[in-house]
């Protein structure tokens, strides 16, 4: 995964000349000189990142809730209750406002129905909708909707001795079968929601099986819970684009020592979104209030990005 | 961490010439020959060590609960009721069969008094006891009690690109403080029974604070489950001592390919302890029913070891 860039190259390209740019150039430069008053040992150079439009697209629906839909469509015909019970109902309808107007409970429900099996089997589930299914307005699969500008700083946090881990609000289970291959982050370093496992033995082989229940929600003050449970450190840097990362962002920020904490703004309505302080998803309110005080930088899709996605 | 021995010297020197040792030979060299109909590519090579019993002492009490013990004592003076309140009472008069006759519940209620703060401070209250609690029968700190021959397969697998895991009923922000000087396993990779964290911000610093609630009980069918919530990847290889090992040895053995179990047996009253079928502590029994039939390797400490300590 590493790029063989020459070191004289610029590490982000798709990154305008600017102070986010500077920023996090200028960090990684002091964390890794040695000897220099900043210098942070490779062990500890952990930074994590949200990846709900913070990594890939998550507007106007989150990503995974279209694998959800789907899965529901798919799982129809063995659950015939379903046509005439919310929020399925609408789901198998393609009803997205029907559903929507379950709420977040009956969103929960629909999720802890879809989401089942070994821990195996659904990663197949998963990858092979991830090859399939296609974000109806930019028609691409959704691991070709990444953010080129954030894969860059990926790979150059990971050429500079950082481990880069993704803390989302997402099913762990649902993103450790790609993150690998679409963000060159391992399993062992994807923090997420997490359903309840249990131990079985089928055919002879030892399995974990997802319940339908909710043990871990990685969500705002979730974060810094679950990036401890997975790492036992703190991160010397954070990256997220909504409210539901403040806690990880200041987390991560108020360890001694430099620290960077970036906010992705969805600001750039002409090459993907523009939403903020009154969007139902990826809702940045406190997050515009509170960065300056915090030292936080924020990305301006707009006018820090040069491209958005890889094909442009 | 790394040994710097020649590649020709033996990677095991404290143990016996003997099926034991053969067989983590035989596997090593099985899986990291490229090419080869065994090999695992380095990123799936983990393997996962139980640590009470596994890697150091753990007879006739846990060493973390003898930790539970000398901190309800140390903070005994703030909880003046404690003194007429079993099994506080028992453990502040040093009376160990006391304590026990509260049974589990007692010990798990006493582990919380014990356990709390925020992780920060919790680890300099480990580290503060471990460099001077000693064990009673050896006189020595509980870092000089762990076994020399698991000490030394720990570094020969990373030598051979492995990663080293504990899996352990231990609490996790016990060992974590710890595990990187006395195994060189660093925080990310000790799973452990954890106790629900919440995040707060004290003094302007966001941290993570131990509450008294049991959130995973890495013990049993648990310790699969432990290991898939922070790796994300089926082991290839496992190491136990008791029955609450069989599951992870079975997750680990069970998947495709070449695969390693292995159950230190207690079986060494000279030089350490022997205990296994009725034991209180670090019972093995079914596993001396099953581990033949599941492909797995007894070791005796008597006689596959040379030296059970370093220190010998």
């Amino acid at each position: 995964m590493q790029s063989s860039a020459p070191s004289g190259a610029d590490p982000l390209p798709s990154w305008t000349a600017g102070p986010a740019k500077q920023r996090i150039v200028d960090f990684v430069q002091a964390v890794t000189k040695d000897g220099g008053k900043d210098y942070v040992a490779p062990a500890d150079r952990i930074a994590t990142f949200d990846n709900d439009g913070t990594l890939w697209l998550e507007y106007p629906i989150y990503t995974q809730v279209r694998f959800v839909f789907d899965r529901i469509k798919a799982l129809a015909p063995q659950h015939p209750a379903w046509k005439d019970k919310e929020p399925f109902k609408s789901a198998i309808a393609g009803d997205i406002k029907g559903v929507m107007a379950s709420g977040e409970k009956g969103i929960v429900e629909m999720l802890l129905a879809a989401q089942g099996g070994t821990t195996g089997d659904f990663a197949i589930v998963v990858n092979d909708w991830l090859v399939k299914a296609q974000d109806p307005r930019f028609k691409r699969t959704f691991d070709q909707l990444t953010y080129q500008p954030m894969q860059e700083v990926l790979r150059y946090l990971r050429r500079n001795g950082f481990r880069t881990y993704i803390s989302s609000g997402g099913s762990v289970e649902f993103m450790r079968p790609f993150t690998e291959r679409v963000y060159g982050i391992p399993p062992e370093q994807v923090v997420g929601t997490r359903q309840k496992l249990l131990y079985e033995v089928k055919d002879n082989r030892g399995v974990l099986v997802m319940q339908p229940q909710i043990e871990h929600v990685n969500d705002g003050a979730g974060k810094p819970v679950g990036i401890e449970v997975l790492v036992g450190r703190r991160p010397i840097a954070a990256f997220g684009n909504s409210d539901g990362d403040l806690a990880m962002l200041q987390y991560a920020t108020t360890g001694p020592g430099m620290r960077l904490g970036m906010i992705v703004h969805h600001d750039d309505a002409v090459r993907e979104y523009a939403y903020d302080r009154t969007s139902p998803v990826g809702k940045l309110d406190k997050g515009l209030d509170q960065y300056k005080a915090a030292g936080w930088t924020l990305i301006s899709m707009k006018n820090d990005w040069k491209k958005i996605f890889a094909f442009e």
